[in-house]
């Protein structure tokens, strides 16, 4: 269940021209604004540490899902301006702050195919770049001048936050609840997507109608994406994914698979459970144990069901805007990120 | 060169009412309103392992120097609102981030006189809870309403953070400028105490001259801090004053005093800087043949020099402001911080 660069582990197993890869030639030109501002203000003329570090996991092929999020959002709603270059590279700086931050916490090696920055630099550098991260999205969102695109942002930013310390205080605990684990995945993934949605809306002076509809398609979007990466790392769709599986069971994390499995537990599977993930003691089998287990109580079915659910709400939430070519690219989005589960 | 909470460490030494007292006395009801503001927003219903964090570090016994200023800042101002308790609120959760996360970079294991939170929870508590409080500090900020006072917050946020990379980047480098030590120290201490009078006058609609009048008065106290803090730790006004010295020379920490005694280095000493500064390999003897270089070559004379200047500087500001018992109390202030000189 970690963060995940939304969509980067999919490229191969798909055709060209996949939903994000329309959004990305559709939105082009602002595309190139956005990463010319990020490049600006990632700059620090006085402490080159800052861009180095920065450009390692900026440049390092991330999609871009979040600033798209933003544009596509603002464009659907008719804005005019130039300040959605900059609310783009705020989603974009704020997450890749929290990626640095992630991978200090989860003492993480890899990212995006590279080393991480703990790694090639040290744990330091990457707090303090992430901090420093932080503070330019901040000023980069003051520059569009919109108290209420600050509002979104910094509550998106509480909720990261307070998800993550969730997430710290629920691994390893089998009495984790579904509304804790949804509220931990929407501050790992789901707030920042509508928040992106929502202040790139609120910037065009949207409608309330359309502001609400564009916050729920990201809250919805982000929610099912994550879904999805917790119910692959049991191994949901088989092989040749190109993905590690079985981290977040060795890591004890309390994935929506798990909870439901646990809440239909014997007294056997139970003590399974507390020896595996409350004590943290397991041995080879018992990855095989649990995907069994999971298996016979249709926990990865349910979670499948869970995720498309969440998928049709994003589609859903997108009927109470106008068509527009992006709006389509947005619908596809909602089932490519289901795409996974066949 | 850690950041201190300004003034802690002086009280047991000084007769009572001292001019942070002072400034507490007079303050004290607008002070309880922002304890209690403070209470309110480190609350987490979710995730309780962040008001434990939280309150670890806020309820130890800190000054609220940081609050104080804003408050004094926007009563002589003659402000008639509330926010600025938000806005003080804001600057102590500012400061309590930076504590955390400075604590994980320098692996330190005390704090205002207790073990620190990264050593009784974690790295990644202290960590994730720190970015919970600029998240925080950030939605209090946007609650004041004010464009102007989000830029300045935004801007000495970035100050800090780059302070602290250029920080790491200096250590050990015998090649360190004057002009980068005075950027660390601006971000490391000044940025906040300036922030805080600026955004406080802002707060107050202030005209311009008072505006920076305070800026000036913030920023030159927090240098004078500063500076005062580095010389103690060569030893500088002898023994009794409560605190450990030689820190920053066994991290190979580039302060003043150190600066210009290696501008000032015959070849002997220059070997000796690079042997303990820049490949770290110290000696028990090395810190008195240290001071003693500091002391031949005038540099703790000229530091200390330097910090009057500064506490001077931030004085003269002062004059700028119409007369009124708060602006007694800040002159006091700047008095108090080179105390500690003599």
């Amino acid at each position: 269940m970690s963060r995940q660069d939304a969509m980067t582990t999919l490229t191969p197993a798909m055709p060209a021209q996949a939903p994000h890869e329309r959004l990305a030639s559709y939105l082009a030109t602002d595309l190139d604004q956005v990463n010319a501002l990020i490049r600006a203000r990632m700059a620090s003329e006085h402490a080159p540490r800052i861009p180095e570090v920065t450009a390692h996991l900026i440049e390092a092929g991330g999609k871009r899902i979040r600033p798209m999020l933003v544009l596509a959002a603002s464009h659907l709603c008719k804005y005019q301006g130039e300040h959605h270059h900059h609310l783009a590279a705020t989603v974009e700086f704020i997450h890749t702050a929290t990626l640095l931050h992630d991978d200090v916490v989860d003492e993480s090696a890899q990212r995006r195919g590279r080393a991480t920055a703990n790694l090639l630099w040290d744990n330091k550098s990457s707090v303090l770049v992430g901090d420093y991260l932080f503070a330019r999205a901040f000023q980069l969102m003051v520059e569009c001048g919109s108290l209420r695109v600050l509002d979104i942002l910094s509550n998106a930013s509480a909720t990261i936050a307070e998800g993550e310390v969730l997430q710290l205080t629920t691994a390893q605990n089998t009495a984790t609840s579904e509304d804790q684990y949804l509220r931990v995945i929407r501050g790992k993934t789901a707030a920042l997507f509508s928040a992106a949605t929502e202040a790139g809306a609120v910037l065009a002076a949207a409608p309330e109608d359309h502001v609400k509809a564009l916050f729920d398609y990201g809250d919805a979007l982000g929610i099912s994406f994550q879904i999805v990466d917790d119910w692959l790392d049991y191994g949901g769709a088989g092989a040749g994914i190109g993905k590690n599986i079985g981290d977040d069971f060795r890591e004890g994390k309390l994935t929506l698979p798990v909870i439901r499995a646990i809440a239909a537990a014997d007294d056997e599977e139970r003590s399974f459970w507390e020896r595996v993930i409350t004590r943290g003691e397991q041995k080879d089998a018992d990855f095989a144990t649990a995907q069994a287990i999971l298996a016979r109580h249709g926990a990865m079915e349910s979670t499948r069901q869970e995720a498309l659910a969440w998928s049709a709400r994003a589609q859903e939430a997108l009927t109470a805007l106008p068509e527009h070519p992006l709006r389509d690219m947005l619908n596809d989005l909602a089932d490519y990120v289901v795409a996974r589960l066949y």
